[in-house]
């Protein structure tokens, strides 16, 4: 932290901040400049926050340095993280392609869309059960049902599951029944959720908030670890902007800023964070050519029928490019489609 | 809603969009323009979702026009909403003003805030037990012991108390002690704390989150009382922008906005609004002259050792100021500050 | 400006940089912390930028710390600017209010609308001469002859004007029939516009644009003063955020931000920071409640038939009660309404 | 448009709503739905705007159906425009590579690197002769030696140049000296620098503004063909957001965006869109992945001692790399790198 006095600082108010800081059991370098005095703090003392210096008499402004991660930190795991989700391999020379329904509407739905991603060469299966809606009035997801339908489907196709926990409850039913356990945006700050999420078996999918910095997410994803839980990917899914062409502004260049701070692996999902259907394949060759290390689809074999949605689904053909053209975008970077499991 | 047609679509891909918008069950009013023909839809149908549209041939964009809000809205309930707080009113023609520490962090210190709260004129009082922080190493308040703390300091000082749930633990414990339940920022899309919410017996503050548009606050809300508990306020604590001279960019005109369109009362907190102490005065008086039903502080008397966001917080004497400057400012609009409960 | 190591910097990284930042003509400040070093720079130097040293091998990020801006500031001039508007005086103890018409539509409409912004206590006239429409379709202004008519009213109704100018062009022809001149949001970057206002003879309101920072902001006024013209004026009128229940976001913070940094006056905009009728009065009271040195309003007496922005003018009847309002609020800040100047 | 009615709106509150639409010269089409009724409107009437009707009793809100914009549209002209830049194609089935300083700072500096992006197979050579900087005391460009230079080395390497004009002055120097007409973010909205360029002779790359939308990019490139110049490049280069990884956010999705709605080609400038060295490389691919006619890169061989934005600056050695992938990325969608002139 730096600690910025006003050209008009008073010596003893200086001395009144290097004392404070001190008091606060940090230690404070002060820095005579031309025209001010700034004065560095170092150390890592206990709970009181030192930003409180801010009011001090004299003190001008307070610049933080420090980050408070440490586990997601490159600097703590030089080499990229691999996770392995149920035999797929996450964030290593190849690249991943999930798809699959929004929410899992029924056993048949989720049978045709998972034969067809499974055949496209996706190697993860999606589809949501516990739906967070921004609307009580709409469909919410079946719940248990839906694990049920998705563990099935799993069993016959040979391809592991990912979807998402919206509370404790549902969590720990993900947590048995899937192979991955997503945590959507809008509870990546629902620290009690992460919490939990860091005592869980399964490796967890953790998206960006719609307005989360790369530290708050890298935070996020900080509570899942320190409880123990190291396999953790990042999704970027779209951000809050002005911009209204798109139902987000899928932001990919937090995929190299990632790549630059963090071991863990990093996935975008174009469906979400585009919101229409002619934007999912444009930026699925985008997001790999940002060094991403897969992406989130959602299919859709009837999507004008679809529960939710609909109107950002991908048609199984289409999933089919999208999976060719991510493997061609991944070998310009010398990595290329992970082949997905065979079939048992 | 809304179906707007490319210019050079033809006479059949109108007639096709016609089609499915009257097999999804809702009717259809083509309307022929000089360029172009726009199709209007009107009716409430099933589950399935109309901006599948968006991808029909022919078809240029879809325009949404109704709202999924009901009961939150002035169209359902013309009068203002009057919510009582353990004998406090809100929403009514007196304003209130809400002040306390950010957490709780002894009874001493606890006791000490309250009985400068009280005196200064405040109403009620909020002190964190549990505290969602960005972090996992920051402190994360004393729980089930902060909720007895404060319980104590209700009966000394007969001072209402809200404080913040997190969890559906958390929110039965607070449903429990305290006299009004705060869902704060970071949940405000956690629907299934809302629907907890919605079912227990204690009145409702709710915050907006940080990208949160005005109806997705309102969707919130109405999660909250499509479960039952109709006695819901709103809170305004400054969103997420580019702006860098304060914490978040509070956006006042949120608050004529929701009075023109709902009857539920909203309040504003300018001290994580803001996150700047020398910001909390001029913001509250603002948050008033704009027409809000009152205001949250933060209060701590020894902010320079507070565990949590110090450099926000008021000291007493500064919040004197605040409850005496809203009053003069609530009378310029025909309101004034209401009285706090006389000790009993 | 401080440059913070990677924890795993070598020392001869550390000595690499150290040794840049005095060839570059600074001085380096090595602070070493528990995990890492930081290096403070200080001391002005020429051209060169030292941000290129983010990309030293060690370097984990740049800090910024000085601001570039001298004139605007408080440090330079501790007192309040006063600027004296052809008589009217902004920025002193007293508040004004600015009413007109977006766009000066014809000399009947100019007078009639000029009438009642005088006799409700209005102190300037505003009007659109040269109209920055986002579409080259829209109404762009009477140009000279809106000028004329601006000059005419003034004189029958002893009221100084503002119009804004767009180019030099117009800028010279502003600056010799108005008496002050205004640069709009979209041209608060436009450096050499800024520069020709510079040289011009009478005060100059500077409206923050869209995506300013406040730094942003106080460097295009210092690109005014640096010219030699010191009576600048800032106005906020709105930024863009994800927010749509107002056109843009009145971001009603910048006014204590700008107070405390800067002796300059700040006005508000609610008209354009609002786009909406109804929260024009409510927003002017909130802006002087946070301590605006006075508000910018769109008036028009057939808003129906107003040829730009109709949907945001308020009627006359509704300006007056925008003058008392404003002038009770400014009482509970100890200031009051400025007098308009008296009939010659 | 559509104007939706309150579902209390009395019926002759929406008679009188149809009458003003008529008495505006429009078509009123009412739409009666289940709670509500809407009226559409259509026809092109003059000048007046019926957003007024906002306003009018009884009316909940105004939803804008139609775009101002004509010339740029994909309707007005289905295939896509191709640019000529003296003898390079922009936008056809090519893709291209533009390389160069930020600013000019000498000859020596300016043939150097010319140099190495003609060799690096660059098609065009940029560098800045008038700089819009923040600060009014930050390099301001070398101005018409700089357009000396450029033309110059133009003759030297046969690469076409492309430079920023920011007023008529600058305007008219540009058209006389290069290839192509740059109008920065900062400017994209000075409608006046617009029509100017829509009377040059010389294509104009126009850049997004920092917090515009793609409807008023679109009105802004609509200003330039509207005055008769139809060679017009759009460019993104980052928009203003709460995101801090980066200087900017890169909002990469807009490529399909335009390309869908309109026949003008879209270039990406990922050196400003990101302001990061390490993110120019991967943006790139990033940008022509999703779809993007080229990309602008910055180029220094001492970035260390630039004069202006160094620290995002690409070596030579990296542009070369740049163009490889770029080239290798095009292919997979069907393109190529276009062939740099060849020497005369």
């Amino acid at each position: 932290m730096l600690v910025v006095m006003e050209a008009a600082a008073r010596p003893e108010q200086i001395e009144a901040v290097v004392r404070h800081i001190e008091k606060l059991g940090f230690r404070a370098h002060p820095i005579p400049g031309a025209f001010r005095t700034a004065i560095g703090v170092t150390g890592t003392a206990g709970k009181a926050d030192p930003q409180v210096l801010e009011n001090f008499p004299g003190v001008k402004e307070i610049i933080p340095v420090s980050h408070a991660y440490k586990l997601v930190s490159r600097e703590a795991k030089p080499d990229d993280s691999v996770i392995n989700v149920s035999g797929v391999d996450v964030g290593g020379n190849g690249v991943i392609v999930i798809g699959g329904p929004c929410a899992v509407e029924s056993l048949d739905q989720t049978r045709t869309i998972a034969e067809r991603v499974k055949r496209a060469g996706g190697q993860l299966l999606r589809g949501g059960a516990y739906k967070p809606r921004t609307s009580p009035y709409s469909f919410q997801g079946l719940g248990e049902e839906a694990l049920e339908i998705l563990a099935r489907v799993r069993e016959e196709f040979d391809i592991p599951i990912i979807t998402e926990a919206v509370d404790h409850e549902s969590l720990q039913l993900v947590d048995q029944y899937a192979d991955c356990i997503q945590i959507g945006a809008r509870n990546m700050q629902n620290f009690s959720l992460l919490k939990s999420a860091g005592r869980a078996r399964k490796p967890v999918l953790l998206k960006r908030g719609m307005s989360a910095t790369l530290e708050e997410l890298l935070l996020s994803a900080e509570y899942i670890m320190s409880e123990g839980n190291y396999n953790v990917m990042l999704c970027e899914r779209g951000v809050r902007t002005f911009a209204d062409h798109t139902r987000n502004t899928l932001d990919l260049s937090v995929v190299p800023a990632i790549k630059r701070i963090s071991h863990l692996p990093i996935l975008v999902d174009p469906s979400h964070g585009t919101g229409k259907r002619n934007k999912v394949l444009p930026m699925s060759r985008a997001a790999i050519a940002a060094g991403a290390d897969g992406v989130l689809i959602e299919v859709h074999h009837k999507p004008e029928e679809a529960l939710s949605d609909g109107p950002q689904a991908l048609l199984p053909e289409m999933f089919e490019q999208v999976v060719r053209e991510v493997d061609a975008i991944a070998r310009v970077l010398g990595r290329a489609l992970q082949p997905a499991l065979a079939a048992s």
